[in-house]
């Protein structure tokens, strides 16, 4: 399996599972604003291992990291960087990603796409077909507690073209998802998402 | 496998698993004050179903439920309802369970014992060796984000003799582990915990 590089643009609704290799960044890219990306990490040589985000706000002290801190996997260790946000700098870490049951909650009649779809579908393209289906990085989420503990489902605030750069620290699967969610409001519209990685730069060489 | 029912006392830093049926109900019971305990629920007919944190926030709306609502599982179906919480009413959904790793990282030297290790080893006792350490419902844990994110490390506020009941809305597997962390100062000091289990009502006749 390559490592992928380049450019590559996530329909409205769908999903995207790229190899990523160590020291790589990711920058995730919501095209039209007001989009929320949906966003997973596996550790490539063993997907039981995956990023986590209890042991994540263990890690950092908060509910999402700052900027140059990491996101730690399910054994503690740093999986992804968070390098740039250029971005209002609201995201979530609190809210399970949509799957078919919340849309029937929601009152959907028929099948509605959904994260959590779009996680498994692409991780099983990519031959894991036994996946834990973690607590995403919800980029761009607009869902805060209140100070009485509850949480508020707010529009989110990104215009287009803003971004959140990611640095893989280990050899991982990223997924992303163009979050579907067009009934709570979350997301201004279901759109689409651009994700362009970067290779890590070559070793450096000691030219003393 | 008998359900359980009667009292159980679980040692300081111990876990104990115990088989409910639906419709008991379970309280769990701070003896020596100060102490938290890590409490998880899986579906007694299929492990791979159990108590979701970030499931849970999006049921109920908040970061944890209020008296009368319900934990939910992974597949959004309510499994533990908040029955009565004789308790400051302070818990956490948020932070993971204490594992090696965690105490490796906070300095101590050797083997310490885990909530994370207790919930791996009652269960498998009771004959489940691949299950997930899903977010654990933290009883009486007291670490709130402050209004900038932050998570704040406190002691927990427990006095001797309070608990918080919880009914079993499915038949399940119900692990507590009275938590050794002794390092962070969260809890007073490591101590017992007593979990009782009052069996479902029978079942309502019809006397008309």
């Amino acid at each position: 399996m390559s490592e992928a590089t380049g450019r590559h643009v996530v329909a409205a609704r769908s999903g995207l599972a790229l190899r990523v290799e160590a020291g790589a960044e990711v920058e995730v890219i919501d095209l039209g604003g007001g989009q929320i990306v949906d966003t997973w990490a596996f550790n490539a040589s063993d997907v039981s291992e995956f990023h986590s985000a209890e042991h994540t706000r263990v890690e950092v002290g908060g509910l999402f990291p700052a900027i140059g801190e990491s996101f730690v996997t399910n054994r503690r260790r740093p999986i992804l960087q968070l390098v740039a946000d250029d971005s209002p700098g609201i995201h979530d870490l609190l809210i399970a990603a949509c799957d078919p049951t919340r849309y029937e909650q929601l009152g959907v009649a028929g099948w509605h796409a959904s994260c959590q779809e779009n996680l498994i579908a692409q991780m099983a393209a990519a031959g894991f077909h036994e996946i834990a289906v973690p607590q995403p990085i919800n980029l761009f989420m607009n869902t805060p507690a209140d100070a009485a503990g509850r949480i508020q489902w707010l529009a989110t605030e990104t215009m287009p073209g803003d971004s959140v750069t990611l640095r893989a620290v280990m050899d991982l699967w990223l997924v992303v998802s163009a979050c579907p969610q067009d009934v709570t409001g979350i997301n201004r519209a279901p759109g689409p998402i651009e994700v362009r990685v970067r290779p890590a730069p070559p070793a450096s060489e000691d030219h003393g």
